[in-house]
């Protein structure tokens, strides 16, 4: 592949993607302030302003007349300009958002799924129903609907588009045809944690950080890297995965067929194989959803009566997690470092202190040390909120108002 | 630390570092030459030669006149600007090399070193002493020295400035301003890796791909990331100590004193280390140093007598470079890996086989497949060489000439 070297053409649309960036994270602002924030002339951002004002993705709300000088307007993205979908597909779930252009939630659906259920017909179709039943809650002819999203676990691989490493889950160009087909819309695919890092960047620590590592702890772990403000995809769209990398050469068996990957040690059924180590009776066992048995593992940590099996996998958890975000740190050195996922929502708490302490002691220099680790303070909806950014991102992209060098998604 | 966004200043100072790349690598060029690799448009081409021009960085080294259109004028570095040092300080040896503003060389002075004398004083002594030869072997007047840098070996943190991660080696400010007083001339300092990094990307594959990553085999082992064309520094500049990222939890001792690093495995002691595991009373082992002992290990290995503990210790070498690489490559997902640094060199080819077929087996999807995975063909000199280019980075930096969000160095 050849150097792709900036262009000015490439300059023009990071000023636009600075500029839409301001609008989505702030909501309302002005010309002046958006110059504060991103550094760029006020006479940029006029220019940038006034093609998006054309173009109808952008408004003036209200004009104030102050006594001395010009009149400032404020400004903010169009709602109306059209509508977006995300739908985040997880193993047990497939969750459909309706945002309006200014990403505000129209309407949401929720589909459970059998977590034993992973063929790509029954995955297409979950879909492709919650999208058709989110757009008739929100009242929505399709002819409205710029762009729809889809975050599928696993790999989202450029150019080849598979999604991998869940088992019995591996789409290839066929699967993706058929979903292209179900949707009928303008459809974008990505991976999970380039989706909760476009969420983190456009509305979670990306508004006050430049560099930073959203860590994604569920069944599945990764880790999505911004660095100053974009997204780091790497040459083919695989890069963050750190799920996949070693804590232990020749350690546990991991679904993904390698052995010692980090996700066999701190994904959710790596978790469940510590308690197994060191309780193999223990009744947590006997839950069957991983995601109840985290829950409950928080239950009995916080609860009256101490359980020193709990206890210990909690510790040991942290010290695979702080040993394993070292290495991310060595190798990165990010500013900040966010947990997100369902694991990190319900023992978020209970893991941070030892897991800061483990790293501290093992990431190099001070780099530990300095490093700001927290649970993401996005909430419950960053994957569909985030794959909706994306299919607007997209959208913007496919209208000539925006070009990137890297990929935005399949 | 708030968001550094990009400024029109640094947007102009990106294209003239973009216009400098072409200049230093491809020796002679034109303005239209450099529009076309660097995708700038020619009036953004012309602004940033016409001032480079009148700062003496650049010459025009003839006007060929066509029958049509304009004159066209060959351009190139102006070799009489001045003069830059780089000096390789590495725990054998220390290599001073003077190049002129055209990164022509000079002059150059190699003192060996006792391996196992490292306090300060002694290194800091034998830097100046390196310096004053090199300066008096080129005949040039200090007052013609742009600028000095160093590469000192462990890890350059920013803003502290110490070096660490050699055993009795810990660098503090004191030790560094001693240096700064005995160099007595413009001098930046900056770690082994982020130097190979700027050579690889200056004179090396950096030419042709935009993300790579160098890593670096011999007593210490790291990686340099380079994405999209800049070197990944990180929050305080130790981006890229892989080195010190596990390969095996709770594995072997590290020097820096967590265990089962990859350089535990991977660096020549490790290498050493797997030799004796395998074949404890093995004649190589007696051998002192380092380097003498991986040459060693390339002779046997290509000797005329199989020697199955060296080739036991070079297979198991493979996977375990092949592991770590695989998980460099599960994060960062480059175009390209090289390898470079004494070991690499030796080694190289004997290791590579291998370590490609663990790499593409290891690393996820088919990221492991897709990389370049070869030596670096920079050859003997790049620690000297790329300091150099960085110390003449900072004296365009220091003259306004440049400025960049990413700090250069120390």
């Amino acid at each position: 592949m050849a150097v792709s070297r900036r262009t000015s053409r490439d300059i023009r649309s990071e000023s636009r993607l600075d500029v839409l960036h301001v609008l989505l994270s702030q909501g309302e602002t002005t010309r002046n302030e958006i110059a504060r924030t991103t550094g760029l002339s006020p006479a940029t951002v006029a220019t940038v302003v006034g093609e998006l004002l054309v173009e109808g993705i952008v408004v003036e709300t209200k004009v104030t007349v102050g006594r001395i000088g010009r009149p400032t307007a404020t400004l903010a993205m169009n709602p109306d300009r059209g509508r977006v979908v995300g739908i985040d597909v997880a193993e047990t779930y497939v969750r459909a958002e309706l945002f309006d252009t200014a990403l505000t939630q129209i309407a949401l659906v929720d589909v459970e799924r059998d977590e034993h259920l992973l063929d790509p017909d029954s995955v297409v179709e979950a879909i492709g129903s919650a999208l058709d039943r989110v757009l008739e809650q929100g009242g929505v002819d399709r002819r409205d609907v710029l762009g729809v999203g889809v975050s599928l676990p696993g790999l989202v691989q450029a150019p080849a588009g598979v999604s991998v490493l869940v088992p019995n889950w591996t789409w290839h160009t066929v699967e993706l045809d058929r979903l292209r087909e179900r949707v009928g819309l303008p459809l974008v695919i990505d991976n999970p944690l380039k989706v909760i890092a476009t969420a983190e960047l456009w509305l979670g620590r990306g508004r006050s950080h430049s560099s930073l590592v959203t860590v994604n702890l569920g069944t599945g772990v990764g880790a999505a890297i911004v660095l100053e403000g974009r997204i780091l995809r790497g040459a083919t769209n695989l890069a963050g995965e750190w799920g996949h990398s070693l804590l232990a050469l020749d350690g546990r068996g991991c679904r993904c067929g390698r052995r010692g990957c980090v996700e066999a040690y701190v994904g959710a059924p790596g978790i469940r194989q510590t308690l197994r180590e060191i309780a193999p009776d223990h009744p947590l066992l006997a839950l069957d959803s991983q995601r109840d048995f985290i829950e409950a593992m928080a239950g009995a940590a916080d609860g009256p009566e101490h359980d020193a099996a709990v206890d210990g996998t909690i510790a040991r958890t942290a010290w695979y997690l702080g040993s394993a975000l070292a290495d991310l740190v060595a190798v990165v050195n990010p500013e900040v470092v966010t947990l997100t996922g369902w694991t990190a929502w319900a023992l978020g708490d209970r893991l941070l202190p030892a897991t800061r302490e483990h790293l501290r002691d093992q990431a190099p220099g001070t780099a530990g040390a300095d490093v700001e680790l927290g649970v993401s303070t996005i909430g419950g909806s960053t994957v569909s909120t985030g794959i909706a950014v994306i299919a607007l991102e997209r959208f913007l992209a496919d209208a000539g108002l925006l070009t990137s060098r890297t990929p935005i998604a399949l």
